[in-house]
């Protein structure tokens, strides 16, 4: 790709042949002017530094977060998850560490390079990659960077790494020092990537002496380093000494202190070994006494580290936090909430997360189809090169992505087996089993075996808040086999600040149309037929079979906007449509679930499998649109003037049908 | 352009090279599913003939109007006024007759090709440019033809024309028929053009025979005709035996009856000895006794032409009326009153008059600034190629025309220039003789020499029934010096079929946010300026001078939508913005419009001249948007508190700046 052309000829470019776009400009971009939307980084200046820069004139401290890469398949859906829930706190950044040993550079779902970017265009988070130079040869490095490039990450932190064996030797021509790193990518790279380095507040313990180490970090940023993120300390003076020296020194980039809040009695005692740190006598003297129970250790840990971080932020040198979470979440997110810097009501750019890939920042509008399953919208439309004008472009129906690959990593299931079997049933009866499975996982009842079911198929996780406004009206139809799997009530301009529904700029109002999407058998299919004649043009409906079958009273082309908000002095953003072509893409996707994730956890020809398999073969799927969306939802009387249709002796459903 | 490169190589060529695209699809068009909006005619498969057979199988009659062209150039500013007007009774097309003496293919303004191209791009009117072909060479009418293209014509009526002389005399190689013409349209532009030709339900007067005129009008019909236009005729009978004598010799296409409401004795008689016709015998025997009188010829005119016409309609065989105007509108509009057919309350597709131009017919958003100068903003953005997705494309501020060469037409006055002396002044003694104008128009009051003011430079008409609603507010700020040309209220959602502020599809919601548009002096906007600190972020503003000086408080590229709306199965439509990049071409032209229409009507050096240029050279032209559209709009209050500051005692205002 073009990026690759980039940066390969080093030795004697031109310097004006840096065309990444530095820029303190903030948010203005030439394309803008004609954008519906407003564009938030085509450009690249809204890079890591220029956000690290105005926070720090603003005042506005930040947290940021550090995790490592899990060791198997099931460890990075749950660090996925984890990365969703800690992003919605409001990190300005995380960032992942390089395991030399675990194949980092990799496409391995586990890789250091895959949860990065991960993090980066599915969790929509700004993310730092760390890069270790050292036992590495140039071309290796190199082709890391540009992987990472293609990937959508902006960042790096460059770091020596620990030497193979026990004693360190320079090498000839190779990497020695992450000096030589940072030069590298420089040098390779312009000024794409924003460059993170490691400071130690007591010295690395390799070096020399403290004074030694604080001139390699001068070097380091000297090289082209925009920040610096510490190993860890325990006590705040250790920092604020250190930075102090950094900056007599002459250093002046941001310098982020490691929080490392203590979890545990034997995981401190580890880290301790492995970075050759010494714990301060008045910690070990709280905590031997306590060793064994966690509870009281995690307890305290959090509370030394609020102390510490309150002494820190008081100083007026810490512009933000950084810190070590060992992949939990707990501590981390609970110091945060002490120091009042966990946002607990995140404003939403958007009503879905935006991706952090830069070209596709701009994207400001997707399909509703995909709304509860956002990484698989981001995996099947990954190899899209446009989003002109924040939208899909002019191709009238871009290709998405197979399901086939999706299968092999996004589609899988949080939940183990056994867990899915419980909630979903270990035996299914008849088609009703399922509709209660549905209905209980609307109500969060508890199932007759005990079990809440807690994700669906179409549903990772528990009823949305947005959606628990319609519980009672979901629970109705649903237990009758109208079996939801998508919905939104209708609003008529909220505040954008609206912590339910909004999102967007402050001072703008959000509207929605009411949208509903089912599964449900043909006979019922019949009759809504019949009930929908008497609500057009109100209601506009898609009704598809797993074969293709595709009856309609919508435009073939044109999408119905069921999301927008109005902001001041922007253009109007109407982040969520209902697309008839992708309604296509996504009904295969739909009924494929029903196998994937349902029908394959029972025997083949066990009745459970066949009762599934006869629902995907049989069912169709249904989206209904209320165009009307200042004026009460008219869908769930669609639904309830069906079920009157089906109740009512068969003479009156012939005189319906002629009316 | 590429338009012209096709056809010009007729024999031989393969028939495939039509991509024209007929379809009878009607609005589908692959573009559409990723535009934002609604796309019109993309793909120009709604043409002429297709619009025809559409209303044909809906049942619903229509009507077309036709006009010649006029002798002097304020006769073509005024008749495209009557386009504006006549057009907003809805008719499906209206058409432009070809005068061989008058330079109809020239670029005069008042040549035929001008007023059609006129009709077409800056009126939005489906228009049929009329083409004769004797006594012309093939090469003349191709280079007729391909000018016809490139202003966006896209039917033609072909017509023989009249001998020079007094006698027809055949001509070899030339075009002696009608049908010659249709040929040759068709093998120069393949199917690009719809055609129409002439019928004579009374048989050509210079046909052998009735018959023999039949066969005539079939062979037309086969050389490529959509459909037929017939010349006037006093009775209904004569039309319906003439259309069932066309389908007994397998005639097919639609036959438009031309109606001609007598509108005096005179015209009368002039057009019967030039057409040959008849009148009959009954129609005589009224006419002749009330010669003498105007309104008694016009009433009975209306009389007969609406009977007649109702005869038509209801025998089935006519799909619609074709009226010949004589570029007069009165009795033309009532007779179509009488009928029902005048469109009263015409549904807008947008909240201005779409282009008819193939190119154009994309475009959904513009400015606001050109309000009340749509003509202007068509003409300055002729040259523009592309509106992606209905937009102005990517380009950050593609250039605007001149202004000068726009003066040469467009910038005209319809009033002569007494007549613009009467209602803004002899004489002006000073800057408040200039708000007292503003006032006036505002009111509808007269001024002291006893005239209305109907018009100023920047709106040509009387005020627009949706500002009337801001009536009592415009006229106490313009009284106190702030002078205003272009406002809207706020508006939350009221139905597309509101009769003044509704636009677009049925069953939609349509909003606005209050902008308000003045000039006013240096004085009053250091006083604003305090005041606006108090509005944000609610109120964005710009403020420039006639020398460019820029003072804002918006993203100097970011738009703002004003007005929007929201319909069943559609992308939201935001069809006027306030644009920060156009605004400074509008500034350019506002100002000069004090220069070049009021300053210029005084002697040079004389003082009401020196007035209205120190108003030009010193005073301020501001924009204000309230952003927050459900509550009412603050902008009053915002010229309120600004005149409140200005009366305020001095140190008062000081302290107001340093609030």
């Amino acid at each position: 790709g073009p990026v690759l052309s980039r940066g390969t000829a080093c030795p004697g470019r031109s310097s004006k042949s840096d065309s990444s776009g530095v820029s303190n400009s903030g948010e203005s971009s030439k394309e803008s002017s004609r954008c519906s939307t407003p564009v938030q980084d085509a450009d690249r200046t809204d890079r890591l530094r220029d956000k690290m820069k105005r926070r720090i004139e603003s005042g506005d401290h930040w947290f940021s977060l550090e995790f490592f890469p899990p060791r198997t398949a099931s460890g990075a859906v749950n660090l996925i998850s984890r990365f969703d829930r800690m992003g919605s706190g409001g990190p300005l950044f995380i960032d992942v560490t390089w395991h030399p040993a675990g194949d980092p550079g990799s496409d391995k779902e586990t890789s250091s390079m895959m949860i990065a970017s991960t993090a980066v265009n599915y969790c929509g988070l700004e993310s730092v990659l760390h890069l270790t130079c050292c036992n590495q040869t140039k071309e290796k490095i190199t082709a890391h960077l540009n992987k990472a490039k293609r990937l959508g990450l902006k960042n790096i932190m460059a770091l020596r790494g620990d030497p193979i064996g026990e004693d360190w030797v320079e090498e000839d021509g190779g990497f020695n020092y992450a000096t030589d790193l940072v030069k590298h990518i420089r040098c390779e790279c312009d000024d794409y990537f924003d460059i993170c380095v490691a400071g130690y507040p007591t010295g690395h313990p390799e070096a020399e002496s403290y004074d030694e180490d604080l001139r390699h970090l001068k070097e380091k940023v000297d090289a082209g380093a925009h920040f610096i993120v510490t190993q860890l300390f325990f006590r705040a003076e250790t920092f604020l000494k250190f930075v102090k020296d950094c900056r007599a020194i002459g250093i002046t980039c941001p310098i982020l202190p490691g929080i490392f809040p203590i979890q545990g009695y034997h995981s401190l005692r580890q880290l301790v070994k492995l970075s050759k740190l010494e714990v301060p006598e008045e910690i070990m003297q709280v905590i031997e006494p306590i060793k064994d129970n966690d509870a009281a250790i995690r307890s305290y840990g959090i509370q030394q580290a609020v102390e510490m971080c309150k002494v820190l932020l008081a100083s007026g040198e810490v512009p933000g936090l950084h810190f070590y979470t060992l992949n939990r979440e707990v501590a981390t997110i609970e110091v945060l909430r002490q120091l009042g810097l966990w946002a607990e009501d995140p404003r939403r750019p958007l009503p879905w997360a935006v991706s952090a890939h830069p070209k596709r920042k701009v994207e400001d509008v997707r399909p509703i189809f995909w709304a509860s399953r956002p990484k698989s919208y981001i995996y099947r439309t990954q190899d899209w090169d446009d989003f002109p004008n924040g939208r899909w472009g002019n191709s009238s129906s871009p290709a998405f992505g197979e399901l086939t690959d999706y299968y092999l990593f996004y589609l899988k299931s949080k939940s183990p087996k056994e867990a899915l079997l419980q909630m979903w049933g270990e035996e299914l009866m008849n088609e009703e089993s399922v509709y209660e499975v549905f209905t209980n996982y609307i109500t969060g009842q508890t199932n007759p075996s005990g079990h809440k079911v807690m994700c669906l198929p179409w549903n990772d996780d528990p009823l949305a808040p947005e959606t628990n406004l319609l519980k009672d009206e979901l629970e109705k139809v649903n237990c009758r086999g109208v079996l939801t799997i998508n919905s939104q009530p209708n609003i008529n301009g909220k505040p954008s600040s609206d912590p339910i529904v909004g999102w967007g700029p402050a001072g703008g109002y959000v509207f929605q149309k009411a949208y509903l999407e089912f599964f449900t058998s043909s006979e019922n299919v019949t009759a809504l037929l019949q009930v929908l004649k008497k609500y057009e043009p109100r209601v506009n409906y898609h009704i598809v079979n797993v074969q293709g079958k595709n009856i309609t009273n919508a435009h073939e082309m044109q999408p119905n906007a069921v999301t927008w908000g109005i902001f001041p002095g922007r253009e109007i953003i109407q982040p969520t449509v209902v697309d008839p072509v992708s309604f296509m893409y996504w009904k295969d996707e739909a009924f494929a679930l029903w196998i994937e994730q349902w029908a394959k956890l029972y025997e083949d020809e066990s009745p459970s499998r066949m009762i599934i398999q006869y629902i995907h073969d049989n069912y169709f799927l249904i989206n209904l649109v209320d165009n009307d969306f200042p004026l009460d939802s008219c869908l769930w009387q669609v639904i309830e003037d069906m079920f009157t249709l089906l109740d009512s002796p068969p003479e009156t459903q012939e005189e319906g049908s002629q009316s």
